[in-house]
């Protein structure tokens, strides 16, 4: 249904909330809470590190009574089902005596789908469901995980004008400067995993790390693609197709180079394209994209819909969105 | 100096003027004049077609006694020099008893240099010499073959995401949407002749005409970069290195192919680059830009700056113009 501006902005702000979730509560979903009561947020949360406390017990352990009445933003329905590491939220939010919930999206898990909802809405709870989205953008990696089977996957490209990650000679450093690579850092500390094409882990040796100031444990999982086997402190995945069994990896960052873009994009794996693009020519030099068995031009529209675009310094990111 | 805000608004309305001069007014540099009186619009003009009227004659014929004691913006320095086509515009700007004259480029040509200028202040007008972003982009075709001896260069480039003109197959129609392709002839009705390849000229026998409504007529010169002949319709560009060469020409579009885009730039005979860009991926295609002989990736950058962006659909306009 459709949100008043002011439930659209507590939404969204729960869903920039649960930003901080990242990369901590893998493989649980990153979720923002925030009570709103006359006009004021009274408790707010997102998932902790390791899943636990859930973003709804956070912000309602900080507004204690004053979440009677009051209004709760979540980003993902609240659970239903109880476990040993505590209560069901759907049944802690129903005691707090909150008057409504505005919920981002119901949760694809089956042991909730729903049922949180339900028990809400048992307890006299006004429940509203919205569609809003930053909301999907926060929870794409759980969403994937349980639609399809694998992690919500980027693909990173640091291309010049022309299309090229490197000169000829292979040189690629650096197309672009150094706010774009920090930006770069910043979409891996987001990952649960990075992954790189055989020859780039040979030739470049690249260490995708952050380098991050307070950043740097954040440092995700290497995995290289390869038929081969891998250097210490590397996983090896040997397909695209295997992305399914990378174990609790919910957003994979894949950092070229132009095999690995190709293979993962032939394989229509790639759910988000960030493109940062230096104002550069290099002429005939290598280029960021090797084969991804494009049959038609025709075949190539349609795929791709700028999400938004942002400077850094003289460099352009663009962010493209699967349309599915 | 520093323009008031005002000052700025009138001449920047001058310089849209004298857009209309494009391609008409062709070799004469294109002008637009402005004559404000009391902050109202008593006259305006731009170079007509083959150069007479001036754009300070027409503003003039159309302010009539309005002109005396008003300001006169106008793009370019008023001429100096007397023709057997009319008057030095210096002379009739002198003589309308103008109170002001705003200037947005001093005239290059050696006939003037300077000499209208002086003519105005000995005839008692206060004389403000600008520096204004339109005004010098609408004169640079003007300010090229006087200082350059060759035209203004523009390269346009339709390409994917990744940098390709075309899937490896050669298929090329289309990258764009129909909307980036108009606004392209519309580029081309600016033009006064336009370059392309001879592989691309016979391998898409490239009509290169402005097919939009109202501006047929505007259909540039066809050259073809070749060291062979060429078809009836078309004239021959030897080398980059002969642009200096090819008459009345002052600005010249060149559409490509990637051995043309890259002869161009490796002359660093590019000034404007238009790239329309089309959120599509192709993959191993055919790079937009061919070879420019690239020493060290150092060496690409600081080389464009981004002058606008727009979208057309789903299309990016970027244009970026040589930094000098």
């Amino acid at each position: 249904m459709t949100l008043s501006a002011d439930d659209t902005r507590w939404l969204a702000a729960a869903a920039a909330l649960a930003e901080r979730a990242r990369p901590g509560s893998c493989p649980n979903p990153g979720v923002g809470a925030l009570i709103v009561r006359d006009g004021l947020v009274v408790g707010r949360g997102w998932t902790q590190a390791g899943g636990r406390p859930h973003a709804e017990a956070m912000a309602l352990a900080m507004a204690g009574e004053a979440a009677r009445g009051a209004a709760l933003y979540v980003t993902l329905e609240p659970c239903a089902h109880r476990s040993d590491r505590g209560p069901a939220c759907a049944d802690l939010v129903a005691e707090a005596g909150l008057a409504s919930v505005i919920i981002g999206m119901v949760d694809p898990d089956r042991r909730t789908a729903g049922d949180g909802i339900a028990r809400l809405m048992q307890a006299g709870i006004s429940v509203t469901e919205a569609d809003l989205t930053p909301v999907q953008a926060g929870l794409s990696g759980h969403a994937a995980a349980l639609l399809l089977g694998r992690p919500h996957i980027t693909l990173k490209l640091a291309l010049s004008l022309d299309g090229c990650i490197a000169a000829a000679s292979g040189e690629s450093q650096w197309i672009t400067g150094s706010a774009a690579r920090s930006h770069t850092h910043r979409e891996r500390a987001r990952a649960d995993a990075i992954c790189v094409g055989g020859a780039t882990m040979r030739a470049d040796s690249p260490s995708l790390d952050v380098r991050l100031p307070g950043l740097e444990d954040r440092s995700p999982e290497r995995w290289v693609l390869t038929r081969h086997s891998a250097p210490d402190g590397w996983r090896v995945l040997a397909s695209p197709a295997d992305v399914g069994a990378m174990g609790d990896v919910r957003y994979l960052f894949v950092e070229g180079g132009a095999g690995a873009a190709a293979a993962f994009l032939a394989e229509d794996l790639v759910d988000r394209l960030l493109i940062y693009r230096a104002p550069i020519v290099i002429g005939a030099g290598r280029p960021g994209i090797a084969d991804i068995g494009l049959d038609r031009l025709a075949s190539a529209h349609g795929r791709w819909t700028l999400e938004s675009r942002r400077q850094f310094g003289q460099d352009t990111l663009e962010i493209f969105n699967r349309a599915r």
